[in-house]
């Protein structure tokens, strides 16, 4: 057994003695107030236990992260039949990238760039009469902690901003791939994207796909095995935008970034570990939360490669 | 241990009662006369056991697959040099696209790509006095046989019809990011490419990417462990154009596809496995070889996600 | 002095022996139902005289001819300065494209490409407290004329659909380069697209781009010379979307279409020329309404070039 | 009569006081060589009377200016079937693009793109045994002066930094639409392109185009009325590359210009005018051939708008 905690210590220390880079994400106002020199770590291991340290108990906007779990519960009602309307494709653009979706006719590459977690959204209002409660049933029962929650101020101060967004839901309406009213499919995506969760948090909720697609106590089962990873795959062909063949390269772990500056891990039948450091490098992810897991794969040798 | 043979016979007997799809790639002369249902499988395991079946000892166009040894080559030598000359991300184009290395001015996106494969040929005919032999010698040293030839044909074939490649070469040269006289490097391209092999050649020659950058008999080093991590994860993110996202989401294990028919794909510390079956699907892909891998990695559940 | 009520005459009489070709606009409802073979024709000389044949007296849908008043309502207050927020260059792609809007943050290329015409509309919301009564209050004494009115079930109709202009306003609003609400500025468009006309008040509004900026009375000056020229040159360069360049090939002359049926085509210092017919050809512009202006441009030899 | 002498003179004179901006074209050696304060005009009145100031005598690389007599060749035998080949409408992308050349399956948008220009050269070759020497036997009789010549030095240094127009030749070539060896359809657009003339000689070349079609002492007819109407239409639209809708905005007259600091315009019925000022503008057009053109333009009236 790995010595996890002894590991993630020692990159910790190492990472603090260095310079950071990049900025904390301005475009929402809410968020542009974070402490930018935050930074928590959080592995969960196969037998469930923590491996932990700094400030991995503070809670940080989920933000993109939670578009893996949004699709997780559509893949799992729809299976096959939800690849109508969405791609898995890396798109070899940013993650608002306008003629990309013109030049597909509206369909998203993948469920990861803004306009494929748009539709994902849309399908959850299909499928759920309330899609706010069973998304956040799920993080909490994943989490085994009732302590997660939406944060309106942040939603709100998405919304009041997120022309680009906008335009791509109106675009995708426009094309025929959004049912409902785009003010409300937004109104869910920017839900979603507000809730808190810290590191601990995160890292238990993604242990159901380092289990392919069980929970972390065996009892439940999110998704089949077919489908975990396929979630897998998508996460490491497109989790973190035009840099995702960097990230692979580098860590080589499937995962997911938000702008709030967590990202998170998964390596198949090991662990589930969460990073948090809220400085973005220019395409979007969190600087040191990447230097992290380039060391800690480096220093492991757990890659799925 | 996985009963491979077992499995790969089972798979393969059921495949030819389904129909094949696709057509034999046209646009070289020579390789349009293959014919279009051969099939055959090859998996070496880890401690190097071979499991066959169908037309795995007959020869065929190695084709793209060739530009996962001559990046290894290049990447051996340059290390991270390398990539100032050529990117590692997914593109969202097809193979022989101008305008995503337009928009890049002249830097391909990935080594795999007609355009980064070029440049890699570039490299090679910097590093070495003559890139020919070291590249022959390499194949013949991993596959522990010497019965590997140049196919002067093919290569003659490619050359009178390659006005696309010519045209990114040219369009790199204009951009400074090839160093030789452009007629050279892609004779040099075009020479590597027609190389032919047969299944079982094709997956011993790729486990030394199964086996961390080391040989077969562990006795060389070719590539660093982390090299060989990078070079699988560019397979997974780049190995199939703009197939690779559902390659990834099928097949789930790095993988390279070459229009004369063939796949390779390993999985790291276990297998290296070759497929060959002429008939293309339209993103240039082998039709009954991505099945067969499909079916594979379902029934084995070796998959890295 | 041209025969030009003969010569009209004869071309009208010619295209009604010929296959009508083309679709009406079927993406607004309320356009969908106008009867496809109406076709009139109106030319107003520089005398002011009228020759006019078919159905010239029945209003229809002016569309996106009114982008040419509503630039002209902006450029005269705002001059040189316009040219912050809206090129003067031909895009070469359709009118409601996104991608090109996206490589040019959010400016668009031309004031008559949907995006160009919505900021205008902008700016019309910042230069006037009632921008409406201003441009209907235009059209109605250029056409000397007060029967002009907006078409309330047009613009309702064309906001219920209006799906991919929100796209394009909101991607601009994004970029800031639109002040105001987006739903406030997208009814001022609609609305101004919904104004109804018939041949002759068409042709008589655009007198003043034949007559250099002044009144076709010549009392009153709309624009100076320098500005008119600049008007006529952008609906040369741009009038047509992506069939500009083939209708100053095949008519040669300043003109603007709408996917009412209208085109206006002014020859400076001779006449403007008003045809109306519903069918439309692929690229968005009325079939028969091309083909007499081609033939008209034969006949007469008027042409800029 | 326009007293076309005096108001040349003073534009000239005002201009020679103003700070000349621009660069002279640098990727062909041979042309970075040319003194960049040259500056000389000539206009040829509709009675072929000539008004001139400056440098007018001073021979400079025709190069791109050609594409229009090229052009008129080629469409003067081939009349309408020309148009199979290359497009007449502005692409909205630099002259050197092969993006969009990619997007029309390897049909450039208009005559005066290089691809488009290279596509001419190439029907030049099977219209005409020897079509180097009836190009300059047009230009030297247009003229009236034998003094007209390649200019080897110019086509040799092109040649050997031609890359960019290679790869957009063999990326046509690989597309169907060139006939001929690459090498050779490049070597007759080099040639072409490396002509020597003066401004006068320019000027007097280009009356033809004046002239709808004739001679300047009406005895010869090169192009019908109606083809004479089009080149001027096409040099409108796409004369001045992505500047070209800036050209008809500003100065509203067609015509072309070249990297060599050369810029023509015609105004149909009534003059040639060719100026001469090697500082090329970022979009690489002379910047005081622009502004004397658009001085020239005001202080004349002389539009076609």
């Amino acid at each position: 057994m790995m010595k996890y905690g002894e590991i993630i210590d020692h990159i910790y220390q190492q990472l603090l003695l260095e310079k950071n880079y990049g900025h904390v994400a301005a475009y929402i106002p809410e968020l542009a107030t974070v402490d930018s020199e935050k930074f928590g770590v959080c592995l969960i291991d196969r037998d469930n236990q923590r491996h932990a340290v700094g400030d991995w108990q503070e809670q940080f906007s989920i933000q993109s992260i939670i578009k893996v779990v949004t699709l997780s519960l559509a893949y799992q009602k729809l299976d096959a039949q939800l690849w109508q309307r969405v791609g898995v494709e890396p798109s070899g653009t940013p993650f608002n990238n306008l003629s990309r979706l013109e030049h597909d006719f509206g369909i998203p590459r993948n469920p990861f760039s803004n306009a494929g977690a748009i539709v994902v959204c849309d399908v959850l209002m299909e499928l759920f009469s309330d899609p706010r409660e069973v998304v956040i049933s799920m993080l909490r029962t994943l989490a085994a902690d009732e302590n997660i929650h939406y944060t309106q101020a942040i939603a709100a101060s998405e919304k009041s901003e997120g022309y680009r967004n906008m335009a791509l839901a109106y675009f995708m309406k426009s094309m025929g791939n959004i049912k409902h009213d785009v003010d409300d499919v937004l109104d869910l995506y920017f839900d979603v994207c507000s809730i808190g969760v810290n590191c601990e948090q995160l890292a238990r909720i993604f242990m159901f796909l380092a289990k392919h697609g069980r929970s972390a106590d065996d009892l439940h089962s999110y998704l089949s095995r077919g489908q975990a990873k396929r979630i897998n795959a998508i996460m490491l062909t497109c989790g973190f935008y035009d840099e995702a063949g960097d990230f692979a390269f580098r860590v080589g772990l499937p995962g997911k970034s938000g702008v709030g500056g967590g990202i998170v891990a998964v390596m198949p039948g090991e662990f589930s570990l969460a990073v948090w450091s809220p400085r973005l490098n220019e395409k979007g992810n969190s600087y040191r939360g990447l230097r992290f897991l380039e060391h800690f794969t480096d220093a492991t040798q757990q890659t799925i490669f």
